[in-house]
C-alpha cells in the first residue's frame, strides 16, 4: 500500500483533471450509477467533536474510496487544526487496499472549491462585475483561487465577523491579483457582486433575498450537516434555477431542505449538478436570471479526487 | 501515525486483555453506550466481491475505530487470499489519526474467535464430551485454538465438504494436541459432541434439530450477512437459551432471523451477550438446557480488539 502525506499529495494533483473527474463522477452520480452507502456520523460533545464517514464507488472504476473526516473545535486551543482527515483508496477487483491519502482534510477542501469552480463556469453570468465572498477561512480562499480560472472578474468583495479576518483575507486575495473591498455587512456584498459564494459554517440566514440583485449566480458550501444554514429560503425560492449536488442529501439539510420546509419551493424544482453538466436540463437563460447551486458534498466527489490522486502519480510515473 | 503490519499486530495482541476489552465491550454495547453508524455496505458483481465499512465508538473511551473488510471471492485464482482489511485508529478528543492497522482481516478473526471463547466459558456444559467444529477453514482453527483456552476437553469432531480440507483440519488440530475425528455427516457432529461451533459460510442449514443432544451449546458465528445460515431454526427455537451479540442485527440477518420470520420463536426471547455477561440474565440452569450464541459480529469488537493492540503496544514501551 502506497501512503501519501499531504504536502506530495497537493504537489500531484492535476487540476484540470480533477475537474474533469469531478464532472464524471457528479454524472455518475446522478445516472444512479454510484454506490455510495449512507454516511456514518459520530458527535463527541465532550470534546466538542465530531466524524463523519464518507465512501463510494463508481461503477466501471478499479477503485473505491473510503474517507474519514473529523471536526474538533476546541483543537486550536491546543495548537492543533480543527479538521483532520484521511482517504484509503481500495480496489475494486482484489478488496485490497492501493493507497492511503493523509490529506488531513486538504483533499475535501480541493474538491469542495472545484465543485463552486464548475457551477460557476457554468452558471455564472456573462459579465461579472465582482466576485462576492461570505466568509473569510480557508474554502473561502480556495473558491477564490479556482474561481479566478473560470472568470476574467478580478474584485472581490469579502465579508466575515472578524476585521482581523478580513484583513488577512485581504492580504491573500490582493496576492492573487484581485482588487479586494471587506466589509461585516453582507448586503453590501449582496447589492454589488454578482458571482456570491458563501462558504461559511453558519447556522441562520446570511444572505437576504431582497438584497440580491437581478442576473446573480450563488454557490452555497457551507450546509455540509443538518443545522446549518446561510441563505434565505425566500431567495432559494426566487432562484431561477435551483441546481443541488445531491437531491436526497440537499433537500435532507442543503439549503434547499430550509425553503422545501417552508413550503416556499417542491422538490420538482430541483435538478443535480450531474444533470446540468450532462445537459439534461438548461444552465443559465440570459442575465437576468438568479442561479443557485447548493453542495452539501457527496462522496463521489472524494472517490473521485482521490483516484485522480493517482492517476497523476501514475502519469508522472510513465512520463 | 503509527502503521503496523499483521505480522507486527499478532506479535502485539494480549490475548487475555483482548478477551477483558471485548467482554466490557458487549456490555458497553447492551447498555448502549456505544455509538455504531449503520454499517456501510459495497457489492463488485463483476470481481465476486464485497465490501463492507464499520465503525464504533465506546464511551469514555480516548479512541474509535473505523473498519475496512473486504472478501472478493475469486482472488484463490489470483494467488491472493479471498479477504483483506484494516483498520484505522482515530482520536476520539483531536479526531487525528493515531493507528493504521494492517492486519489484512486478522483482527476480525481473532476477534470473532475469542467471542465463540467467552460464549463457550458462560454457557458450555460442564462436561464437555467433545467438540464439534462445523467448518474446517481459517476461522474453524482459531475457534478451536482459543476453546482450549476454556475447556479441558481435547477431543473434537470436524465437519467439511472436503475430504482434502478435513485432512488439512486433522492435522492442524493434532497438531494443537487434540484428538480428531473428522466427518462429512454432520449429523455425526450433532449426536456426539456437546459443545459445537459453526464457522462456515453456508447458506443453509447444516445442523438440524432433531440431531441435537440435551445439554449442548452451540455457537454460530458464520451468519454474518443477508442470506446466510448454519442452523435449522427448529433448533433455535429448541435452545432454552438464545443469545446474539446485537439484538437490531441478530434479528434481521443472523440466525435468530429465520426462526423470527417462521414465527417459531418471539424477539422476547432473545438476549444480548452483553447482559449475559454482565449478568442481569442467567446463563446455563443445568446439564441438560440447550444453549445458542448467535454471532453476527458488532463494530464494537472491531474498536476493542484495536484498542487492545495499542494498549498492549503502550504496555511493551512502558516495560
Amino acid at each position: 500500500m502506497k501512503i501519501f502525506t499531504k504536502e506530495q499529495i497537493i504537489g500531484l494533483l492535476d487540476t484540470d483533471l480533477a475537474v474533469r473527474r469531478l464532472e464524471e463522477g457528479f454524472i455518475a452520480f446522478s445516472n444512479g450509477k454510484v454506490q455510495v452507502p449512507p454516511t456514518q456520523a459520530f458527535t463527541f460533545p465532550q470534546a466538542n467533536g465530531d466524524c463523519c464517514i464518507k465512501s463510494a464507488h463508481v461503477a466501471g472504476s478499479d477503485t473505491f474510496t473510503v474517507k474519514i473526516s473529523t471536526g474538533f473545535y476546541d483543537n486550536p486551543g491546543k495548537g492543533l487544526p480543527s479538521n483532520d482527515g484521511l482517504m484509503m483508496v481500495v480496489s475494486a477487483t482484489t478488496g485490497q487496499p492501493i493507497a492511503l491519502l493523509q490529506d488531513e482534510g486538504w483533499l475535501t477542501c480541493i474538491r469542495t472549491a472545484l465543485a463552486g469552480r464548475i457551477a460557476a463556469r457554468i452558471l455564472a453570468p456573462a459579465n461579472v462585475k465582482a466576485i462576492g465572498m461570505l466568509g473569510t477561512g480557508t474554502q473561502a480562499r480556495m473558491q477564490l483561487e479556482q474561481l479566478a480560472a473560470v472568470t476574467p472578474c478580478r474584485k472581490v468583495i469579502a465579508w466575515g465577523r472578524s476585521d482581523f479576518q478580513l484583513a488577512a483575507y485581504k492580504t491573500f486575495a490582493s496576492g492573487l491579483g484581485f482588487e479586494v473591498e471587506v466589509t461585516r455587512d453582507a448586503e453590501v456584498v449582496a447589492r454589488n457582486a454578482n458571482l456570491i459564494v458563501c462558504a461559511t459554517p453558519s447556522r441562520e440566514p446570511l444572505l437576504l433575498s431582497e438584497w440580491v440583485q437581478p442576473g446573480t449566480h450563488i454557490t452555497a458550501v457551507g450546509t455540509d450537516a443538518p443545522g446549518k444554514q446561510e441563505l434565505d429560503p425566500a431567495l432559494v425560492a426566487r432562484a431561477d434555477r435551483i441546481i443541488v449536488d445531491a437531491l436526497n442529501q440537499s433537500s435532507q439539510y442543503g439549503e434547499v431542505s430550509h425553503a422545501l420546509n417552508a413550503g416556499l419551493i417542491g422538490e420538482q424544482q430541483l435538478t443535480e449538478l450531474g444533470a446540468l453538466l450532462e445537459g439534461r436540463v438548461p444552465g443559465r437563460d440570459d442575465d437576468e436570471q438568479i442561479t443557485l447551486v447548493d453542495l452539501t458534498g457527496v462522496a463521489v466527489q472524494d472517490a473521485q479526487i482521490s483516484g485522480c490522486v493517482l492517476a497523476s502519480l501514475n502519469s508522472q510515473s510513465t512520463l
